[in-house]
């Protein structure tokens, strides 16, 4: 069978980069994989796994002939390494990203991009606390959801290639507005790693009687704030990339909890327990 | 060898009752065991897996020779019941909870009870979403700490039997402040129930473009939000029993959170980035 791209640069070869160039060359959708970074040691790691075929650390490596790039570093970074690339970029070569926030990217890529560079921005919600070229899995994006957000400026080519190479890693595919999906991936993702971070933070300065809390934390906790693992630059990145969605949401956030802080201080018990139940229905209707 | 106790009664035989009567069975630190609660269908079930010899559902089936008497019910309802049995309790009973909160109950039970029964408070720190005695595990103290929060005016046999029976389990004892074990769980446990339930909260409260936000929760959602699968009344308990702790922390939660808030507004990305690595820091000194 043919393959889908001849070369693939995969810019960021992290959990989710490494693990779509992993994905990609075991499904055969590309001929060869290139990896761009700024540490040569992960892009070693990277190579020596089998996730790429060669890698390069500044522009002027950027390889001839490519027809895919996929920029997946942390946010902030996307639209600074994609105009570094631009004058090496041939036409009809395809643009995407997995960033976790799509309408500024998606924005500062279609001002960017000239017309024969299509672009189609994407976010395969998939992925853990772990990071790194090491971290990568062939199964990551099995089963899991892929958000394209194309606008009226994308190539429906772009989004039709685009839409089959996620479909082959097997992720479903889903259409969206990128400010939609930015509203949504807000609550479900952003803003509960603000909170974790917070509560972390919240440990770390408390002070009871000399002891060390950390000591005294369960399982419960552990699962609470596992979030709190992931790497502080993406989400720092993903907090100013989405600064809109993630205020609001964390305005909600705020005035619910001030509410139980009051049913706490006023003992009402029944309120208390009538909001926990509701919340708790909800939550199982969520899979472990 | 002797058993420890002869005849132990649990009341309330669900995660944590039904696994230290399993425990002290197995064990052999136990020569009967009879569990109370309102629900015959879930001692039934205790009773056909063998954490309990027998079971009983009023007051005035309290068995006679009982030398252990374990409250594991949600908080709220450990000092009503133990009022209840109070009559039939013999001379020399040792009573103990298995509560998460201690301030309250240890002030409540030395009030109750006359100096002829012995108590001591207690708190396994162990658990997990799961609940009522099909949900019980032999080994779910292993390696877990129990804290054991006796007043000068408990009884030094009460609490050497107390730290014996738990040590038998196979929980690591610390012997603690009521207060103290209060603060420092309302920031552990107590407080990361109250955010998760919240969070879901928010999530159920939050219309985008009329999407199931459910949809779209990934792992990071699921681990988070895993402690709201908790039972409702258990948690209503532990925030009416423990409010004046609960309460501080939350202001200092709220405080930070805020910051957060105000600094992902104003675009202060070193701020974020900084307390994100100090918390991620932290978060990574504790096991996954």
């Amino acid at each position: 069978m043919a393959f889908m791209f001849r070369k693939m640069v995969v810019v960021g070869v992290g959990l989710i980069g490494g693990s779509l160039a992993l994905a990609t060359r075991k499904r055969g959708l590309v001929e060869e994989v290139f990896g761009y970074g700024r540490e040569e040691k992960n892009l070693r790691v990277a190579q020596r796994m089998g996730l790429i075929d060669g890698y390069f650390l500044h522009s002027k490596g950027f390889p001839k002939g490519v027809d895919l790039m996929i920029l997946a570093t942390p946010v902030e970074a996307i639209a600074p390494l994609a105009a570094s690339f631009l004058p090496r970029l041939e036409p009809g070569c395809l643009v995407s990203d997995v960033g976790s926030v799509k309408e500024k990217i998606v924005r500062q890529m279609e001002k960017l991009l000239p017309s024969r560079i299509p672009f189609v921005g994407a976010h395969p919600i998939a992925g853990s606390e772990l990071w790194g070229a090491a971290a990568a899995r062939a199964d990551l994006f099995a089963g899991q959801r892929c958000i394209l957000t194309p606008t009226r400026n994308s190539s429906p080519g772009g989004l039709k290639k685009l839409t089959a190479l996620w479909r082959r890693v097997g992720a479903t595919v889903e259409v969206m507005d990128p400010t939609v999906h930015d509203r949504i991936l807000g609550v479900v993702s952003h803003v509960p790693h603000v909170l974790a971070y917070a509560m972390v933070t919240t440990l770390k300065r408390t002070r009871v009687d000399s002891k060390d809390l950390k000591q005294y934390c369960s399982g419960g906790f552990r699962d609470f704030t596992r979030i709190a693992s992931s790497r502080p630059e993406i989400w720092r990145d993903i907090c100013l990339a989405n600064q809109r969605a993630i205020g609001l949401c964390l305005g909600d956030y705020i005035k619910h909890l001030m509410r139980l802080r009051r049913w706490i201080r006023d003992g009402q018990g029944r309120l208390l327990e009538r909001e926990f139940t509701e919340a708790n229905q909800l939550r199982r209707q969520l899979s472990d």
